[in-house]
């Protein structure tokens, strides 16, 4: 008896050790010590310990995340266009008619905002003329070599290396407490899928984005799904809950944006019964990363920034709450 | 140094035994053995066991089931009509214009036949005049209570009680091999979340089913989603590959059904560059549950029983490969 007692208590001890050097080590290594992380470790260790008032059960430990903008960066427009712009490019020679046609004509001279003058019309031409009549593996494929190859214009880095290592630390951090972490974004959901698993941990059935109609067929003898020029899902302001009932059929209690069309997804998180966190990032780092909220065209922050004052949100401000913005790349 | 090898040495030992009992003990105890449950073991042993040339990574082992009758029973209709009626009746008094409108008039008569002779269009209307205006959580609750009192009117039992044993015992074996089950139907996507999970082990972020739209408003002073009165998904047959794809955004490796209407699922899964399994439910036992296929109005299996052959895909023939139809109940 005391032969195998001796070594199970060393083993209990060994494990008790290794646990606490696991609580010991930093999960949030790119937060600066301040508010926002206090706020965020005081949350967790709330709903995940056993015995706490605000204990959450595993399954209800739904966290939601926007993309553009709180996990990568989304200026000076959103990653997705660029793609679209590359595609036009490579697509152009198969329409003569382009250059004549708007948006197209001004996009292939190289003028974006006269392009994008058009607003969400424009916009959505661009992308049902890029996205649209390939299958669903077809465009998979596009996908995943661009986002191995396209630079940023300004950084010159991959658009994947623009992602915010404090955020990559916070889905970590959750995921290791028992969450199931979500993209909900106005992006689109089949963009983002081919690279998302790879870069944030993230799989492609917890990924919630706008998407376009799907057609089922069989071509050449073999099933395929068509992409079609419609807007199915616009997963953006009052979208994203509906994407996230629709999704998920939970509420989520964690929740996190950066601009007003993520308002909506954090007013739904905040109004369910059980303990909730929202969380904003703004874009306060001119020097490191971009600073704009109220006035810009892209992100825009104004109504969120108010009901996130008033209702005691978590407000990251990314110049002195984050210690690194990019993951440092070799 | 002996010390503590001679009792890891035991502890290794038992875990063995225990292992070895694990793998002893039938996971299939309600299936006969015979071709289709041979099939089925062959089939995830060889996709789980690393090493093997047919290895499936665990996160691509995605598993999708229909649920009217193939995890459940579905004569003499859908069980979601069963429920719908007993809305309309509920619902009456506050509709005394139903009396004369079809086919509100003949449902309260009584004579669902004579309602049904609409066809899809008086079935939209039936669901749409119960289903619509409430908000996502009153729904949800009119649900959850109508399962859990509701009796079938041949059986006696509640609806949950008209599970097919086998196919629990299947879920099971395949997400204790690492697979992700998904429901995949034609039923309401609202309509089963609030009790799958109790039933079949299947979180509400893994059910696929029809939708209807949903709209997002502040009610005092509240966020809520209201059920709007229009159809969003129709996911049977064509719609069943496109639902999978909007929600997994992954092909599934292993598809169950038992109609016509889950053949595209099937074809998409057997499509895919990895090893598959398709698996229809053949009614075949009208002593213990019905038996219909080929000239059924609900679950015709014609088309899909001919492919079924064709491909060699597994027909389980309910009165001899189930041992037991329905579980035991106290």
């Amino acid at each position: 008896m005391i032969m195998i007692n001796q070594p199970l208590a060393a083993l209990a001890c060994m494990l008790a050790f290794i646990t606490a050097i696991a609580h010991a080590a930093d999960p949030l290594p790119s937060w600066n010590d301040g508010k926002s992380k206090q706020s965020i470790t005081a949350y967790v260790e709330k709903v995940a310990k056993e015995g706490s008032a605000d204990f959450v059960p595993v399954a209800e430990r739904i966290a939601c995340f926007d993309n553009d903008g709180t996990l990568w960066a989304e200026q000076p427009m959103y990653f997705q266009l660029f793609f679209a712009l590359d595609r036009i490019k490579a697509l152009a020679p198969q329409h003569p008619e382009w250059k004549e046609k708007e948006p197209f004509a001004s996009l292939l001279k190289g003028d974006v905002k006269a392009a994008l003058a058009g607003g969400e019309h424009a916009l959505a031409q661009i992308v049902m003329a890029t996205h649209a009549g390939l299958t669903t593996e077809e465009f998979e494929k596009i996908v995943a070599d661009w986002i191995t190859t396209a630079k940023h214009p300004k950084t010159g880095k991959l658009y994947t290396e623009m992602v915010y290592q404090p955020m990559l630390e916070l889905l970590s951090y959750l995921r290791s407490n028992g969450f199931k972490t979500y993209i909900v974004s106005g992006g689109g959901i089949e963009f983002m899928r081919p690279w998302v698993e790879k870069t944030y941990g993230i799989p492609p059935e917890q990924v919630i984005g706008s998407s376009g109609g799907l057609k089922y067929e069989i071509r050449d003898g073999k099933p395929v799904l068509i992409k079609l020029p419609e807007i199915f899902h616009n997963d953006d302001k009052d979208g994203k809950p509906v994407g996230i009932q629709r999704h998920i059929g939970r509420r989520p209690i964690f929740a996190a944006g950066n601009s007003d069309g993520d308002l909506q997804m954090l007013q739904w998180t905040a109004a369910g019964t059980r303990p909730s966190f929202c969380l904003y990032v703004h874009h306060t780092d001119a020097a490191r990363e971009w600073a704009y909220d109220r006035q810009s065209s892209i992100g825009k922050l104004d109504k969120g920034l108010d009901e996130a004052n008033e209702k005691i949100w978590t407000v990251v401000d990314m110049k002195n709450d984050w210690q690194t913005i990019f993951p440092i790349t070799p």
